[in-house]
């Protein structure tokens, strides 16, 4: 059984061509055609290979090889297909192209191997300002009715938007993830991070996932004219954002050095050139390797904002959006993938944490779970100039389709 | 000859329902529906009347009474009937009112007057980016190729955009202003900052106009995952636009009391809740009384731009869209002014300078021209909360009534 590093080159070209911005990088936002399309590649390859793809309700791709059945305990393995907006080529497309090339390898090589390829439905976050829908579903911490509350560009919900791409809302509850059919869940990602390619690393075991708090704010002034306002008179709700920003930017540090503090978003109210703002509404997106730093900045954030913005009198809103806790990974996963690397030639591997959340980290409470990350040139990631080596990659494939032949845990 | 309060108040009701967003304001682009309405309404009164309306290439409208010929020397008038959007019921509209109620209560009185109502068409530069499009066509200031090169919300120019409405691209540079036809300019607007207010003071002649400089900025970063980027390694457009922001608010405290600079607009790229920003586009607009604080806080601004783009390795792109200088007002025209207020019972008339620029300001070098102000309650203004006292703006009436029938200057 063979891993070729060409058809993973292939496979990922061909896949970073299906995009709304042609010549501007990966733009698949879930639920729209292009999504749909590179999800249909995958399918149609495995199906060449010999294998029976189903969508689950939450429109999650499940596939296995015929011969293999639906019940058995299998490796489960995938990443997603969607992208954020001018994506790279390698961010979930990775984690979903390594387990379809050991399913090919696997039909040519004649071997049936316990491994179900996962395509996850909608994890960025940037279509519905929500990410990892398809994996929160299935496992069953998102419900039918926090996901009619979503909304996409086009103000539709993923149930709606999904319906021709096989979401089926009303089933979603009642087909949730059973533990029993697997044995566990690998994901293969690009690390997104510099960390890796700086050291020369090619492959790490992530043995666990930082987490996440995000946060939607406003902050409002009072709309005034550019002109005739004194500077001392004014309530500008936008240079009230910019201290706000400089401020954040300022906030990890104080904290840990895995700790960063993001803001994405910003819409701006009414946005004239000579009218001074009365609104801005913005995202944050905090994140941490530990729930103690993460409920300590979350006090620091909401304590920052309110005071810029009552010391330039405007008022400020903050909703917490999101709260996923710091995740510890399966130290089974992890010790199946440390000795399945010694039978591919990596000796010494490494390992890390994630900075980046993944479907891994909803899954890891219910599922023995781990991840291997591929490095990624300078860190470059969510931009066409995103890059992993081909060579890493199937290095990668090498690794997982190392675990799932040798079975020996979890 | 009377001025009726009243029918000014009605006036101005009436044209503040006419908007693109009913119960949020008065959102009136130019050469859309709604503006095209408000002027109707204008046009239809002074009809009623006795005047006649001419549009003029540029798509200015001028009214005159019947029985006085268009080619004869008559006072000028006027104000614009577009909006920022959302924005008050008394900017602009306070001043096409008040010569509208003139030449209705000439009418009554059965009085021919050397009075012109003008409604320049495009003040407000918040529908193509660039503001006080149709006194500068007519001025000849702007020309057919500059104005082609404008676009509004549609990607439509405002040659395009007006035909519908009267513009003639092609007759713009034949039909420009002639000063043979005009004593002079006094144009009255709400004053939209707070100073008359606090001071009690209802009315002011305006003897100076502070000169605007705006500029168009892009600064450029690198677009990268926000879990999984090292605070850093990071070069984050968004955090350096706010830097920006805040060094600029503090600029003007340190040129004078007068001078401001405003930051009303920003687009974000790809502006995504976990993606850092790759690029951030904003406005700034900076207005002070002498052209010598103009000349060093453009300076400034690029200096300070460059400064912080420099020490984050960012790139910043910075381009002047505008530069108007500061403008003293008609010696015979505010003297005019100044005797005709005694005659309305302003006996200590009050003196200021305008933050704001005006079509007056692109109009002075050509004609005599003065300004009138009303006070604005509390300085609000580019917003549904805008206030002026009828009151006030019916002694304006007055007081322009006074120095077209008196025709001692300029």
């Amino acid at each position: 059984m063979k891993i070729d590093a060409a058809r993973i080159a292939a496979d990922l070209d061909l896949i970073a061509g299906i995009t709304e911005t042609p010549g501007g990088g990966s733009s698949r936002p879930t639920f729209t055609p292009q999504w749909a399309f590179a999800r249909d590649y995958v399918i149609g390859q495995a199906k060449t290979a010999g294998c029976d793809a189903i969508i689950d309700p939450a429109g999650n791709v499940h596939i296995r090889q015929n011969a293999f059945g639906w019940t058995d305990p299998a490796w489960l393995s995938g990443s997603h297909i969607d992208s954020v907006p001018h994506g790279g080529k390698f961010d979930g497309v990775t984690g979903i192209v390594v387990p379809l090339e050991i399913l090919r390898a696997a039909h040519e090589a004649k071997r049936t191997i316990p491994l179900e390829l996962i395509i996850f439905a909608e994890e960025e976050g940037t279509t519905f300002n929500l990410g990892m829908l398809g994996s929160r579903a299935w496992a069953g911490t998102l419900t039918m009715s926090d996901l009619a509350k979503l909304k996409n560009r086009d103000g539709v919900s993923p149930l709606d938007a999904g319906r021709a791409y096989g979401v089926l809302a009303d089933q979603i509850a009642t087909h949730k993830l059973d533990p029993t059919q697997y044995k566990g869940l690998i994901e293969v990602h690009v690390e997104q991070g510099p960390a890796m390619w700086e050291q020369n690393i090619p492959i790490s075991i992530v043995t666990a996932i930082n987490g996440r708090r995000q946060f939607a704010c406003t902050i409002r002034g009072v709309a005034n004219h550019a002109g005739s306002t004194p500077m001392n008179y004014r309530q500008d709700a936008l240079v009230g954002f910019g201290e706000i920003a400089v401020a954040l930017e300022a906030l990890p540090k104080t904290l840990s050095p895995s700790t960063v503090c993001t803001i994405g978003q910003v819409f701006n109210k009414p946005n004239a050139i000579n009218v001074i703002a009365d609104e801005s509404t913005f995202t944050i997106d905090f994140r941490s390797s530990t729930n103690d730093i993460l409920d300590r900045g979350a006090a620091e954030i909401e304590q920052t904002i309110k005071s810029i913005a009552a010391k330039r009198k405007l008022t400020a809103d903050i909703k917490q959006t999101e709260a996923l806790p710091a995740v510890a990974l399966d130290e089974g996963v992890i010790n199946a993938l440390r000795r399945a690397a010694k039978h591919v030639g990596l000796d010494n591997v490494s390992e890390t944490s994630s900075g980046a959340l993944h479907d891994a980290a909803i899954l890891a409470p219910l599922l023995p779970t781990a991840m291997v990350f591929v490095a990624s040139k300078d860190g470059i990631s969510h931009n066409p100039g995103e890059y992993s080596r081909i060579e890493d990659i199937a290095k990668a494939a090498e690794l997982l389709a190392a675990v799932v032949q040798r079975g020996d845990v979890a």
